[in-house]
C-alpha cells in the first residue's frame, strides 16, 4: 500500500486526498470560489454607453468618484501570465468612459511632420500590425502610501496593494510606421499626445522611445480593445509607467521639446529629498518588481503541509532572468521556477514548492531582470533614493515603488502585510 | 513635401491615408466589423444551465443537433497567438452541456494503482499547478471532406474549414503528480478515462504520454474553464488530437492494455488504402500545419497595394521553426515573420508583407517544425499515405489532414478556396 513506484515526493497526505481537505480559506480557495460563484460578466459592447460600463465595473468591485474610476486586478484570483482582459486594472482620470463611435474616430498626426495625416480605424487596420505581450502598471502601484501611513491599511489584500498592474497581448500598428507615413522633420525630438476622454488625458514621450517599441493598439488578448481600456485605440509604451499609455488616443503632435502636461506636472511628479525637495519629473521605465500573489494577505493556510507559492515578476527594462523566494523573511533565498513564456516587459509567472511547518514565517520574492537589476528591500530602495531613514513621511509618499513585499504568516495560518513590520 | 526622413517604405498612398480607404470588405474589415458590432458576450456562469449556454453559443454561430454541438473558431477575426476563450471551438458529442456542481465533482483514479484516490476540486487546486499554452484541434479539422466532394463546399470561409483548432493558456495539475499520489503498479501501461457528459466520452492514452506533459486543467486563459470547455476539469493532451483531451473529466482507470472506446472505434478510425482497407486506429500526434487566416476565402481585397498576410502555424511535435509564404501558388516561397512567443504545441502567429499587383494570385503557407517536419501539399500528403491519385473518394474521407491551403485571388480581389483547383 505504501509503495511508490515512481519514488517522487507526494504532495497530499493520503487521508486528505481521500477525504478531501476541510472546506475553508485555503491557499487556493479564492481561485476555487471564483470558479464556483463566477457571475456572467458582460463584455462591453463597443457601442456601449458609459452607464453600462459603470454597472459592469461596479460588479467587479470598481470604485467611482466625481473625477475618477478605479479598479484593481485581483492578482490572487487568476492563473497564468496574461491577465484576463475583463480583470485588467482601470485608472480612469474622469468620471465616465467616453462613448466613441469607431467609424467616426480619427487619429491625427501633426506638428513637425512633412505630411499631416488623419487615420480612420480602417486605415490603421490595413497597416502592418504587431501583437505583443506587455504589462501596464500605474505609477503608484504597490507604493508605500498604499501600504498605509502608520499601518492603518495593513489589512489590505494583494489586489488592493499590487493590483494596478496587468499584462495583456496587445495588437496594433507600430508608432514608427505611422510616423514614417507622416515623415518626420529633422527637428522632431518629442511627442505630445492626447486622448478623447472627458479630461483629454495627455502625455509627453521622447522620440527615441516612440520609434523603438511603442505601438497604437486596437486589440487586447485577441479581441478588440475594451471600452475601459481605451476603445477604439490606445498608446502602448512597453515597460514605462502607465500614464504614458494614453487611452482613446486622438491626436499626436510631433515637437522639438517635452511638454509638461497637466497630469505629468500635478499628479505624477515626485518630491526628491536629496536635491532639496525638487521633483523628479520624468520617471520613465519601471524597475524590476515581483510579488507573491498566493498565498498572500487576507488568506489563511488550512494547516501545515504542502503549499504552492506563486506570483508574478516583471521589469520595464527587459525580461526576468531570475526570481528568488524566501520563507524566513529574507535570511535565505532559493530560486523559484519561471513558468511559461518569459517575455520582455511582460509579467512572468513563478512558482515555488514549500512545506509549511506550522510556525511563523515571512514570505518574500525578489526578481532580477536581464540587465542585472535586482529588486531591493524597502530600506535599500530608500537608500538608493537618498531618503534618510528618519524622513519617513516623504518616503511614504513616494511612488514608482518596487520594494520587496513581505507576507507574514502567523501560527494560525493567517497572513498579513509585513511591509512595515 | 515628399521627403521621408527615415527612408523606410511607406504602406499607404498619401491620398488614401488622408481620405480614408473606401469602405468595404478589406482584408481587415471583418476584424474591424467585429470590433464595431460586438455584442455583449455572457461569460458562462459556473452554475449555468444548459439552456443558457445554448443561447450563448447560438449567438456565436454554433450549430446544435440531437447528439452534437459544434462551434467553429473565427480564425479570421482575432489577433495574436491565444484564442479568446469564448471563441474556442466546440465539438460536443452530446445534445447539451452537463450541469456540474464543482463543489460535488470528484476525479477518481483507480485500476492498477496502490491507492485508489478521489480528488475534490479543492484537493486539485492545492496541488502543484502548471500553466501552459497549447492548441487543441479536432481530428477532422481542415480535412478534404470539409473542403467538399466535387467542390460543392468551395465557398466556405476559413472559419468553417479550419476553425476546429484553438490555442489557450491552460492551468492545472500534471497528471504525473496525480498518478504519483495514487502509486502506479508495475503492470500499468495505459489509461482509459471518462467524462461526466451525457455521452460519457471516453478515451485511451498510453502511460508514457500521460507521464510526459499531460495535465488536468481547471483554468483557461487565466479564468476558470468555460462550461463548454469542460468545467470544472478536462484533460489536456498537448499536441495530440482533440478527442484525447476529454472534457468534464471524472474517472481515470489505470490499465495494462488499450481500450477501444466507442468514439475511438466508431468516429475516429480511418480507412487505410495501402493495407487493404484496414483502419489506422490510433492517430496520436498532429503533424505540422499552417493556414493563412487573413486574407482568406470570402474576403475581398479593396484594390492593389499593401496587404499584411497573417496566419497561424502549429505542430503536435514541437515548436514551429519556420513558416514560408507563396503568392504564386507554390512556385516560389519566402520566409514569413514569426511573431510573439513561439511555443511548443501552440499556435504561432506569422505575418508577411505583400503588395498585390491586381493580378490573379494564389496564396499559400507552409510550416516546418523543430523536428524538421514540413507541411505537405495535398498530392504529397496522399502520396505519403499511399492513396493512389485515382482513389480520390477514399482520400476525400481522410481526416488527420494537414495539407497546404491555397487561397485563390481573382482580379476583382475576391478570394476563394483553391484546395481542389
Amino acid at each position: 500500500m505504501e509503495s511508490n513506484s515512481s519514488g517522487r515526493r507526494r504532495f497530499l497526505k493520503q487521508a486528505a486526498a481521500l477525504a478531501g481537505v476541510a472546506a475553508g480559506a485555503g491557499a487556493g480557495a479564492e481561485w476555487a470560489a471564483r470558479g464556483q460563484s463566477a457571475k456572467p460578466e458582460a463584455k462591453p459592447d463597443a457601442q456601449a454607453n458609459g452607464s453600462q460600463d459603470h454597472r459592469e465595473l461596479l460588479r467587479r468591485g470598481a470604485r467611482f468618484s466625481v473625477d475618477h474610476i478605479t479598479y484593481y486586478t485581483p492578482l490572487q484570483d487568476y492563473a497564468g501570465f496574461i491577465t484576463p482582459a475583463q480583470l485588467h486594472f482601470v485608472q480612469q482620470h474622469s468620471s465616465h468612459f467616453p462613448e466613441i463611435d469607431a467609424r467616426e474616430h480619427r487619429l491625427t498626426i501633426h506638428g513637425l511632420v512633412d505630411r499631416p495625416l488623419s487615420f480612420s480605424m480602417d486605415d490603421l487596420k490595413r497597416l502592418p500590425s504587431v501583437s505583443r505581450v506587455h504589462f501596464l502598471e500605474c505609477q503608484g502601484n504597490s507604493s508605500a502610501m498604499i501600504h498605509g501611513q502608520g499601518n492603518q491599511n495593513m489589512g489590505l489584500p494583494v489586489q488592493h496593494i499590487w493590483g494596478m498592474t496587468s499584462s495583456s497581448e496587445w495588437t496594433g500598428v507600430p508608432l514608427s510606421v505611422l510616423l514614417n507615413e507622416a515623415g518626420l522633420q529633422k527637428e522632431a525630438s518629442w511627442l505630445v499626445y492626447e486622448g478623447a476622454d472627458p479630461g483629454k488625458f495627455s502625455h509627453t514621450l521622447p522620440l527615441g522611445k516612440a520609434l523603438d517599441d511603442v505601438f497604437v493598439a486596437y486589440g487586447q488578448n485577441g479581441d478588440p480593445l475594451r471600452v475601459e481600456q481605451g476603445y477604439p485605440i490606445r498608446m502602448i509604451v512597453p515597460g514605462w509607467e502607465g500614464p504614458f499609455s494614453v487611452k482613446y488616443l486622438r491626436h499626436i503632435k510631433v515637437a522639438d521639446q517635452p511638454y509638461h502636461a497637466w497630469n505629468e506636472a500635478m499628479n505624477h511628479s515626485i518630491p526628491r529629498a536629496d536635491v532639496g525637495g525638487k521633483s523628479r519629473w520624468y520617471h520613465f521605465q519601471w524597475a524590476t518588481k515581483s510579488v507573491i500573489t498566493r498565498p498572500s494577505a487576507g488568506m489563511k493556510l488550512p494547516g501545515r503541509g504542502y503549499v504552492q507559492i506563486t506570483g508574478l515578476a516583471w521589469s520595464g527594462g527587459g525580461a526576468i532572468s531570475k526570481v528568488e523566494v524566501s520563507t524566513d523573511g529574507g535570511r535565505s533565498w532559493k530560486e523559484a521556477k519561471l513558468q511559461g513564456p518569459v517575455l520582455p516587459k511582460a509579467h512572468t509567472r513563478f512558482t515555488f514548492d514549500w512545506n509549511w511547518n506550522g510556525e511563523e514565517a515571512v514570505l518574500m520574492s525578489r526578481s532580477t531582470d536581464d540587465t542585472g537589476d535586482l529588486q531591493p528591500s524597502r530600506p535599500e530602495l530608500y537608500k538608493n533614493w537618498g531618503i534618510p531613514a528618519e524622513d519617513a513621511q516623504k518616503a511614504v509618499r513616494t511612488t514608482h515603488f518596487n520594494a520587496i513585499q513581505p507576507w507574514k504568516i502567523a501560527r494560525d495560518g493567517s497572513i498579513q502585510d509585513g511591509m512595515f513590520g
